[in-house]
């Protein structure tokens, strides 16, 4: 594989762009106790090609299970998002209230339930209150505006400390196309399951077939390769909506590549934020290995690296602490010769290895690197010697409050 | 598979009892700059039956190198121990320094080096002193004794609290039986790699294939289902010997499957002591998965809810959050219907369950087993609800003190 850039993409996320086709809203409809908003409408003009990604969990919230059915039809005119509630948990009557607000919408707005996404987030455990999403559709309606992407942004937060929103644009086939992101945290120090949503729209239009692989594709390099905590919500979901508006993307052609390096610099940039919004996350560090026997042991070293809580409250430390991550790599189901192994931590402006040929370097190697590692973004390149594998995760590291937050959080 | 008492023995550790056909040393070689003992030795009267169980990091310390080797061939005279110094990632040099110092031995007391198993703990990257134990070895010898265990129990010790020893009697054939079991601590506080020693010597003899078999049964269950941090060590070891004084067991036979429950006992006390022993850990905890498709893959549940630490900070607050415990279970891979899926909180004298049917009970069921989870010690039982699969596994919650040591570990 090749490394994009995805990761390092920073956008100015205060005023997103228009996005020809799609209309948005964000409104508090008293789902949350302290009246912020809480619900959220993606409205494309028209039935629009659209691709989803969604929690490996078996335990699914009702949302997901809706929300994935839907979206395997291949178009949508709408996502509904509420905050304040994940509707997990909730058996029959939770799979009633998402369906019952889903309908109220697609009523108001004239066109079937069946072509509205839903999308849930919070607490898990109780049944999402239908009636107050009901009562505020019409409010929710006319709240809807192509400028209103930050509404929407908003909306969809939990205990998110900013709205995270990331833009692209790109010229192709002498056209404009822009595309336009926008989640909500996972966190490693989000409360219970710490969901992330994400929804990027964009004017290209693609058959809802290539629309899916590009979406798996660019989530398989940005949003599956983000640790927080290792744990997997009960609703993650990520949506891609295409309203055809501008170029149309056809498989194998050189647009569509480009096409899809500008989807991964989308979803990296808000994964990377995503992994920056956590309170007890002073560092966020990308693991690189490279020269695994394979791409797939390359992600396992990478992974297992990532998710380490010795090697992440190593990092807490500014703790150049190689043992750990060696050992991480060792016990990950990777297959290497640790006698050939290389450890190198990056910085912005400096680059120090630390262990080569399996053994440490010395003492003054690892101060070097504990000086790079007090800064607020790093990389740790992992070479294994033994191929041409190569992957990398976004992590970060493991903090006091993480343990004061996550204790106590519902107490 | 059943539940037999493992993790609930505890056998006073003060007095060890005497086994036929070993004598033991524990002595301060000047390996640990504080002076304490820090070098360690079962001494067999003869070449006896071994087996021994290692770690399946693919990064391995040269002592774990030679002992797998050695103790491959069946039989055994000696297993020498250090602490304060991993002889991992050292290399040829390592390599060298294990073979001298088991050499030395083998010279001194009239055997063949091969006969010798090495055993290493403590820092890693620094290789090991072996002059040090050469010159050692003279004192090392004159303090052997059949009831020195209690020094080579403190000799092995790193960062451990307590001497860790379970001992159990068993009358097999009409023959006293005794199996003793020496360990130091793993533990989710311990600095670096936290390394796992454990030895258990015993008066029963069988032959070298079904000792390595008990060894790998009785492992599975106990030090294969602990989890502090998931992390696996460089330098993780765990040997049997068995010096045939008292009754041979044969294969198949009943006072084999009777010596195996004496052995899971021995070593489940012993996994049971490793997992108390962290600083930051204030509770001990069972995850017991029943109901699973599979044996194995309530395992994958048990141990997914065991490492998360979502989960683990939750036992940490108290927190009956049977959300990330659900979620755990559902990203295990373990299949299962999350609809039928139970979760009981028990202590020694109450028990409560917090989800039926997938389902919360309510904030009351919540009160109760957070109650339970303010005690040392309890039991989570997880029901998936869709076979006869059953696992377990030890855990303990993650405290503000983890973070504190393992960030500032060599700062």
């Amino acid at each position: 594989m090749t490394f994009s850039s995805a990761f390092d993409v920073d956008i100015d996320s205060t005023s997103p762009p228009i996005v020809k086709g799609f209309r948005f809203a964000g409104i508090a409809s008293g789902i949350k106790s302290n009246g912020k908003p809480d619900l959220g409408l993606i409205l494309a003009d028209e039935l629009v090609a659209a691709a989803g990604v969604f929690t490996r969990n078996r335990v699914r919230a009702a949302p997901v299970e809706i929300a994935e059915k839907r979206t395997r039809k291949g178009k949508l005119r709408a996502v509904l998002v509420n905050s304040g509630n994940a509707n997990a948990c909730t058996g029959a009557p939770g799979k009633k209230a998402t369906e019952v607000s889903t309908a109220a919408l697609a009523k108001r707005a004239g066109f079937k339930a069946e072509e509205v996404a839903p999308a849930s987030t919070g607490v898990i455990g109780a049944l999402l209150p239908a009636d107050k999403i009901v009562d505020a559709m019409p409010r929710l309606l006319d709240a809807v505006g192509a400028d209103r992407a930050s509404d929407f942004a908003r909306a969809i937060m939990t205990t998110d400390q900013w709205p995270k929103v990331a833009a692209r644009k790109v010229r192709l086939g002498n056209k404009d196309v822009t595309l336009l992101g926008i989640a909500k945290g996972a966190g490693m120090i989000h409360p219970d399951m710490a969901t992330t949503l994400g929804f990027v729209v964009t004017d290209a239009g693609a058959s809802p077939a290539l629309l899916a692989k590009l979406l798996r594709e660019a989530t398989d390099v940005t949003f599956n390769s983000v640790s927080v905590d290792g744990d997997t919500s009960t609703n993650d979901s990520l949506f891609l909506l295409a309203s055809g508006q501008s170029t149309m993307l056809k498989a194998g052609a050189k647009e569509t590549a480009r096409f899809r390096e500008a989807l991964i610099d989308v979803l990296g940039a808000l994964a990377r934020n995503i992994v920056r919004d956590g309170e007890g996350a002073n560092h966020v560090v990308e693991i690189v290995v490279q020269g695994a026997k394979s791409d797939a042991d390359a992600r396992k070293a990478a992974k297992t690296i990532a998710t380490s809580p010795l090697v992440k409250t190593a990092f807490h430390g500014h703790d150049a602490n190689w043992g750990r991550i060696l050992a991480a790599a060792g016990r990950s189901g990777a297959v290497f010769d640790p006698a050939k192994a290389e450890i190198r931590i990056e910085g912005n402006k400096t680059k120090v290895a630390i262990v080569k040929r399996g053994m440490p370097i010395g003492k003054e190697a690892e101060a070097e690197a504990a000086k790079i590692m007090a800064t607020p973004s790093y990389r740790i390149l992992v070479k294994l010697g033994v191929g041409k594998g190569a992957s990398r995760y976004l992590t970060c590291d493991f903090g006091k409050s993480y343990i004061e937050i996550n204790a106590n959080y519902r107490s």
